[in-house]
């Protein structure tokens, strides 16, 4: 017989809070006071310890816990939906209204403000997918007004590899690139800073079990080896890609640095926010067998509400708030994470626990919605109009850019995904 | 004062070797029945263990062998340059004639042919670079007869990410990859066994120091940062890869293997054999100030002849030959390993120690110098013929694919790389 899930914590601020309510639970990996990196659980506005409060779990969920040692959660993430569900069901447990564990709060619990965030696990593999049809759009129409999607669009999940060194968690700041661009109506490159720095809005997806080299993930195990996701921001130089993505990709215009938030929030969490897919309309083309799985594609892609924020060093000086640039959601995703997954690994390529995907850029097809500045100005040609009486094409040293992501849902506690952020320094 | 270098080994199989004379000492990681894999230099068709003759080092040389420990040599390349050829230096004293560590023959030398070979670091990321210009304008005129290389090309070392799981070495099977084609004059794609599969003969680069992001690596500080060089074969399905490749480059048509020779072949070795670039000629523009070094480039790029055979199970059933694919040279590289690594940072990306860098395809301009099928057959146009009657547009399942390597010069022993084999089986 299954317990009615509680919903309020003795943990007082995460009762009402915007991101980690009891319902929530996401995983991460902090230090306090220059200490060992380790691995705790959003609550409110407060971290658990797992290790200090390790003798509260046993079975499947001890086994969780003890994976996470070390300061990485590889091994947890590889051991597939079980153990983190056990794990997830003994937290709402110790973290609720009348839990005994309250008596060990000064031991277990560390203020959140006090601690550092490092990112979650060691990435192998980071592979950023294209899935944003929208996105895939609007950059399309700039370059192809009548025709913006390309054939494969709609049957072939477009992703390619990223740079796994240079990801970094929320905080970091984003050292303006150097490198070639080729100015407009010349015919050779200069050399210097980029001078067309964007984000891009991304959901970030943590994966789970990994598999053998030459085997393929079927889509009706892809949960199996989903671990959680975040939110990802593929900072990028639009003047460097322009020059050098031809033939084979974008290269140096993305692997300057990419910002993940710290948190990863679990599939159990964001089971209650999937919704049917409206990205796919009548008459598109079915998936392909192996992208077809009617479960998956019933309970749908998931709302996440998403949304971008910038912060200039004017706007900090005068105290204004910071100016919103984007609100999408993710439901602008073409393909599901479960068509990802089976898609990256059809071929035989073995993917790993704690490697991650980029979900591509989540903008909708309204202004407002857009998820990069080359969308929302245009490629530059519709400058943004600032409280600060500042205007922006692109992102000037000082910026900062706050992602952030909220599941809203009937019936349901509210949760976040915390935030990524990161300020724009000059370049060296 | 510097002493002649020796040039004879105690070894005698190494004396003439055609791989591993006592000028070579490449480094690799070898077990023997079933043990833990280890450090090794091969001399000869014999490996010498390191650590079974770690007493033998002292100073920084002591300091290399310690830092192979644990079956991966990342840290041994993070050392840099110094220690490297500390080793290097009392490797050719211990190994030479005369040396008295031929009483302990028994102790620390195993023969090759009861060894295996395993990936000689833990590879973090991968790239895989476009620098044979050849290759760029061989495959640039199936698409574009009247302009083959297009404006980046002789400005930009073009490269992009590549998958790192799925990186073996020689002698791994390779699994025929599946995945969506869109068949001739069709507009829907289909799912199988990819039917056009093809080999990439490659220059693989092993990178040594790392730098911290946010910095870049000046042309002129590169060779602190190349450990060594191996054999790379960039298996390709040329199917999957041109319905799958637009916008954002190759994906699964390049991510089921990537296999390399496992022997790091040191800059030391290679020295002697660098010359002064003929593939830039005369008119092409200067390389920009960060891709300008002038030592770098009077010493050229590498003078290696590269060979691909083709042995099919029908040729081996009938103990025919090999057949030769290709012969052809690294001094068809436009870019040299140098410029690779400069621009590779120039953004601030993060290089790390055991990061391995591709050449891309190295073709030269003739027949017979072509560096994958889909050069030699026009794209399936025109099929070679074998001496068992059998004829290939691409490769067949049995088909195996061996890269090999040599370097010569008058006054010089001439060493090579070792092979890299794989063999194609079929789909599961």
């Amino acid at each position: 017989m299954t317990q009615p899930m509680p919903t309020r914590s003795w943990v007082t601020s995460a009762n009402g809070h915007r991101d980690f309510p009891l319902q929530n639970l996401p995983l991460g990996v902090f230090s306090i006071n220059g200490s060992a990196p380790r691995s705790g659980v959003a609550i409110g506005d407060a971290i658990l310890d797992l290790h200090a409060a390790l003798d509260e779990f046993d079975g499947e969920a001890r086994r969780a816990v003890e994976a996470t040692v070390g300061g990485q959660l590889n091994a947890f993430f590889e051991l597939g939906r079980g153990p983190r569900v056990a794990l997830r069901e003994r937290l709402l447990e110790l973290l609720a209204e009348g839990s005994k564990l309250q008596r060990r709060e000064a031991q277990v619990l560390h203020l959140a403000a006090d601690c550092q965030m490092h990112l979650p696990a060691k990435i192998s593999d980071y592979t950023d997918f294209y899935v944003g049809i929208e996105h895939a759009q609007n950059v399309g129409k700039l370059f192809r007004p009548d025709n913006p999607l390309l054939p494969n669009y709609k049957y072939v999940p477009i992703g390619y590899h990223g740079r796994a060194s240079t990801i970094r968690p929320s905080g970091t700041e984003v050292r303006r690139p150097k490198g070639q661009t080729l100015p407009a109506g010349q015919t050779e490159p200069t050399f210097g800073p980029c001078a067309r720095l964007d984000y891009e809005l991304e959901l970030g997806i943590w994966i789970g079990q990994g598999n053998a080299m030459g085997d393929s993930i079927a889509i009706g195990d892809a949960a199996e080896h989903i671990a959680g996701f975040c939110l990802l921001n593929d900072w990028s130089a639009r003047d460097i890609q322009a020059w050098e993505y031809q033939p084979l990709g974008p290269f140096l215009s993305k692997s300057f640095i990419t910002s993940v938030s710290p948190w990863v929030v679990t599939a159990e969490a964001l089971e209650p926010f999937r919704k049917a897919q409206p990205a796919r309309p009548q008459g598109d083309p079915q998936p392909l067998p192996y992208l077809l799985d009617t479960r998956d594609q019933a309970a749908g892609g998931f709302d996440i509400e998403l949304e971008v924020l910038l912060s200039t060093a004017a706007m900090r000086e005068q105290n204004l708030a910071e100016h919103r640039l984007t609100l999408s959601n993710t439901q602008h995703m073409y393909w599901t994470v479960a068509q990802m997954v089976a898609h990256h690994s059809v071929n035989g390529c073995q993917l790993q626990a704690g490697d991650l995907f980029g979900s591509g850029t989540l903008s909708g097809p309204q202004p407002g919605q857009f998820g990069s500045l080359l969308e929302i100005t245009e490629g530059g040609k519709k400058p943004i109009e600032l409280a600060s009486g500042e205007v922006r094409k692109f992102l000037e040293d000082g910026d900062e850019i706050i992602l952030r992501a909220r599941c809203s849902r009937e019936g349901f506690a509210s949760i976040g995904f915390g935030e990524c952020r990161g300020t724009v320094v000059a370049a060296r």
